[in-house]
């Protein structure tokens, strides 16, 4: 399929809802349920996709997960749903197409917006995804998600529960964004962490609007692109849904998106047999871009990404949330408020951090639950990447599941037992992990010690399958006051880590100065020569204004603040004083983002939601979407 | 000689002075004329000498320059006494003995403590050192000299008059400093980059008193040692001066300083040929010390020495002595005043710079009279080794003169026409030289390039005969705000050199911030950098306390503030805002050495040539060293 792929653009099928509706569907009835009763009619339609010449047609299979079935109390009927629709799509196939069973969203919101949890929705498709792998689909298409975090649970099910290849469609609104405010680069890169075989995007409101979705996936994606554009924003005419693009224009804007990076290329909503038919003349013999491994380290929330190393603006995790010798903040955490937890995140945010450690490691506490509860309420309230920080697996596994983004796992050692129980994590969850170089024999001396360790690490994390961009390692700081010759070790392990294996790197700076007066000028010095040498991620203290001082002028130094721009006008007019005072600005993290404030776009999508049930706008692309 | 000292110790004569009082020479009388005048008496002593076992006699020219014997009348007679003095020597060592010609001091003092220019002693100093090296000595002997600036006119006036071996004795107090509060180090860094064949003490308190001297020395030296002692500390008995070490004594003394690191051993006042005699006895058939080439990387001034590079304390350059974009103090320069220069050499100094800068380029003025007004004047205040920086290279050269101890010359570039004026005047005043990484075609982009530049600026130095330890190179700052992806390739630079050269490094960090605000928060974050990669000597202002801060921070986390000593002192019990106050502590430059104020030690000299005039006192060791 990898080897098909390079040679030439795969053609999907079309619409299987205008379809189904033109052959006796009725308003309101179940689709998929009159697609197992009527299998001629929905073979028929299969058989004029293949005809027309799509590489893959999809079953009929998009609402067939127990909560949307559910809605016709057809909750019990997954299994049989599913495996009939595989099944008619397979006799109808023959082996002239490959057979993808349809994944469309639950219509379920992940709390706290919404009712469900991440549990409840892997459950819903593992139960769907099972049962159409084992009745023998070639691939999996998830489609029209527009919730990122829904979109992970799927993709994981499918990661997780089978081994036949997975395309992840999401649906991006006028602005870019889709509905829950995620970005085609953040959908990128935490969907690409869960390794799935494509990542694109479908429905939406046509293919010129999906065009800069793609170039833009196209610039960062090592994966191949999918796209499924509606034929054109819809309409309504005399009452009817009409979509204005013919099989002419939808072959012409399918040149264009061959041009911008897709690799397989089909149709959404209001798109037919001849519009497939017109796209696959026109593609006929056109190989794809060629696609090379791009080594982008990367983190990302619901709907803001922070892409690590140059020339990409210096990051750094702010530490705070962390209860060791905070006895009010870890008094917070025990009695399960978040009041503190909370606030430490919005205050860190404000005063400029990228991404934010969580760590829960109060003693005789239920740290999982912590975990869960943190993670959940401080993206009620900041939407920045999260380190999840714990010394207990469940704890970390908990954050994964409820963090909606990419995470870093803070952290592992070198030591077996504790690999074998994290790569696992990171691996299904689509995280990075951290790697402090130490094993069973504590922290090395040498800088070359520590790196060896480092590598063992990182052969360790590939044999389980992780990327090299999922890899960070940390060098290990050690403290001056007590072992001063071995404090450039550390600095010459972030070099030889960055030389020998590449992968991104991340340092608790402060532990330099344990016990010694004026740490903040210790810490910031120490800082300076770290991101030098190489350090991608400092762990820091974003109140320290002297730290945020040199992270500012280290930007400008390093190149990685263009014009230096963000440094000026962070100091203009400012005496050398202002920058002692806390840093009230925001990090100037993505240029291209507009950085949306999530709650605003969460109460947003809370209002589509409500606006879709009242089915008083245009159909609800959720359950347009493929149908 | 430099084989025959690799393999045996060898042995020099006795004192003279005795020898020719108890063979005729009245009180008052001049001792090199009556040797002239009494050659068979003078010839006898050489000849007991020799019988004794020495390998070289030194000639009876102590006190034969002009000056001294102006005392006499006698200044006509330079040139006849040297050669008559060096005639009866040679002709009595018959190929048995070498023969060094003796130089003592002229009894005169430098401006401004004194009289005298550096021009007007080297002028002595040739006169007697080419008419010795035109009777065929076949080495030189400076002896007793107490000020090492007067020292060094003599031994530059050999080095460059002559292609004879030179040895260079100071003469030290009780105190193990010299008169004017040189210290042996001190004294060794000065001298060696002249390039003498060996380098020691004379006369003194004796043998017990030079052993720490030699073992001093010895920790640092490259060249050989060579000591002669006085019989002991002199004392009046019955109006008499008497010597109280025995031959066997000092024999016995001999071989604690040949296991101290001598090479070439004699004695001074007091000693006879029995004294020598003994001494060969005892060393007969010892090797001396294995003696290898140590490249220590030094500045020094009259009295202060300044080792660069780990393990030592970090240095620094002051930058504030510069009247570019200073109108107040070009116009100080201009006026010849030279208070505002003094007030900043001052200032700088109680900040704690260990090195200043000397700039005197203002347009339109007499920059070489400039130069030597403020190192005069800067010497008087201070005691700091100084860079001399201009681009005049006759400016540079009266620096030099007038300069007591080892400077920097600041600057030259890799062009021929710069290397070819800068270079000998670093070779003939013993000057360390800083090299601009760029040529005709200016600075290169990429620190590969400059550093190419670097190594032609090393290749030319060798050859002009300078030494690694000379040799300093600046990979050059680019200004972030106009060449920013420039910036890093200073700190790469760095690097490099200090990887394929090893030489010393220089940077004038400030450059970085050109055009920026808050300018000491990029300047202190790039020396935190430039640190870290290999940045020996930075040329900063020390009155910026967040410089200062990371110097002191750097020193710490590179493990040269041992134990972080320097450190905890500065900023125990200081919240961090005390640290932004202007430092005023002395910066911690040399833990052995107690840095003496110059004018009190100058005031000591004046004092004690006072006592000498006045012939109250023990003999003064300039009229009876080596006599
Ligand atoms: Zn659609
Ligand atoms: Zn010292
Ligand atoms: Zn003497």
């Amino acid at each position: 399929m990898e080897v098909l792929l390079k040679q030439r653009i795969l053609l999907l099928d079309g619409a299987m809802g205008t379809m189904l509706q033109a052959n006796g569907l009725k308003p309101g009835e179940c689709p998929e349920w009159f697609g197992v009763n009527n299998p001629e009619v929905l073979g028929e339609i299969h058989y004029r996709y293949i005809e027309a010449g799509a590489d893959i047609i999809q079953t009929n299979t998009f609402g067939a997960n127990r909560f949307k079935l559910m809605e016709y109390g057809l909750e019990d009927k997954v299994y049989e749903i599913n495996s009939e629709a595989v099944r008619i799509a397979k006799e109808k196939a023959q082996g002239k197409a490959l057979v993808a069973a349809s994944i469309g969203p639950t219509g379920k919101l992940l709390k706290p917006i919404g009712d469900v949890s991440f549990d409840d929705l892997y459950a819903a498709f593992k139960e769907q995804i099972v049962a159409c792998a084992r009745a023998g689909a070639d691939l999996i298409s998830i489609e029209t998600m527009t919730d990122i975090g829904e979109m992970r649970a799927a993709l994981i099910a499918a990661k997780y529960n089978t081994d036949i290849p997975v395309i992840a469609h999401m649906t991006f609104e006028k602005d870019g964004r889709t509905m829950m405010g995620t970005d085609p680069v953040t959908a990128l890169i935490i969907l690409e962490a869960l390794q799935p075989l494509a990542i694109g995007a479908n429905c939406s409101g046509g293919a010129l609007q999906l065009l800069p979705v793609i170039e833009e996936m196209n610039r960062y994606s090592s994966v191949f692109l999918s796209v499924e554009p509606n034929a054109g924003l819809p309409a309504l005419v005399d009452g009817k849904t009409v979509f204005p693009d013919t099989p002419e224009e939808m072959a012409e804007y399918a040149l264009l998106l061959r041009d911008a990076g897709a690799n397989i290329i089909g149709g959404c909503c209001g798109t037919t047999p001849e519009h497939i038919k017109a796209i696959a003349e026109v593609l006929k013999g056109l190989s794809p871009l060629p696609r090379e491994k791009k080594r982008i380290f990367a983190f990302a929330s619901r709907s803001r990404h922070v892409i690590i190393g140059p020339p990409y603006p210096l990051a750094f995790i702010g530490e705070r949330i962390n209860p060791t010798a905070r006895k009010k903040l870890a008094q917070d955490i025990k009695e399960g408020h978040m009041a503190m937890v909370v606030e430490e995140a919005k205050k860190q945010v404000e005063s400029g951090a990228p991404m934010l450690d969580v760590n829960m490691g109060v003693p005789g506490i239920d740290e999982k639950e912590a975990m869960k509860k943190a993670v959940i309420a401080i993206q009620a309230v900041v939407d920045v990447p999260l380190s999840l920080d714990s010394t207990h697996p469940e704890a970390i596994e908990e954050g994964l599941k409820n963090f909606v983004g990419r995470a870093l796992i803070n952290s592992t050692t070198g030591e077996e037992k504790n690999l074998a129980k994290i790569l696992p994590l990171a691996k299904k969850y689509g995280a990075a992990v951290l790697g402090l170089c130490l094993d069973e024999n504590g922290i090395p001396p040498t800088a070359e010690e520590r790196v060896k360790i480092g590598h063992k690490i990182y052969n360790e994390a590939r044999k389980y399958g992780l990327r090299d961009e999922d890899i960070y390692l940390d060098s290990l700081v050690k403290t001056a006051s007590a072992e001063q010759r071995e404090v450039m070790e550390t600095i010459k392990g972030l070099t030889l880590i960055k030389e020998e294996l590449g992968v991104g790197t991340v340092l608790g700076v402060s532990n330099v100065s344990h016990g010694l007066p004026s740490r903040e000028v210790l810490n910031s010095t120490f800082l300076a020569m770290a991101l030098a040498a190489g350090l991608d991620l400092p762990i820091m203290n974003p109140f320290d204004s002297r730290m945020m001082d040199v992270v500012r002028a280290a930007a400008v130094l390093l190149n990685r603040d263009a014009d230096c721009k963000e440094f000026i006008s962070f100091y203009k007019g400012s005496r050398a004083e202002a920058s002692r005072e806390v840093a009230a600005i925001r990090h100037p993290l993505c240029r291209e983002c507009n950085i949306p404030d999530l709650v605003a776009r969460m109460a947003k999508g809370e209002a589509e939601k409500g606006a879709k049930e009242g089915k008083t706008s245009l159909p609800a692309e959720e359950k347009e979407g493929s149908l």
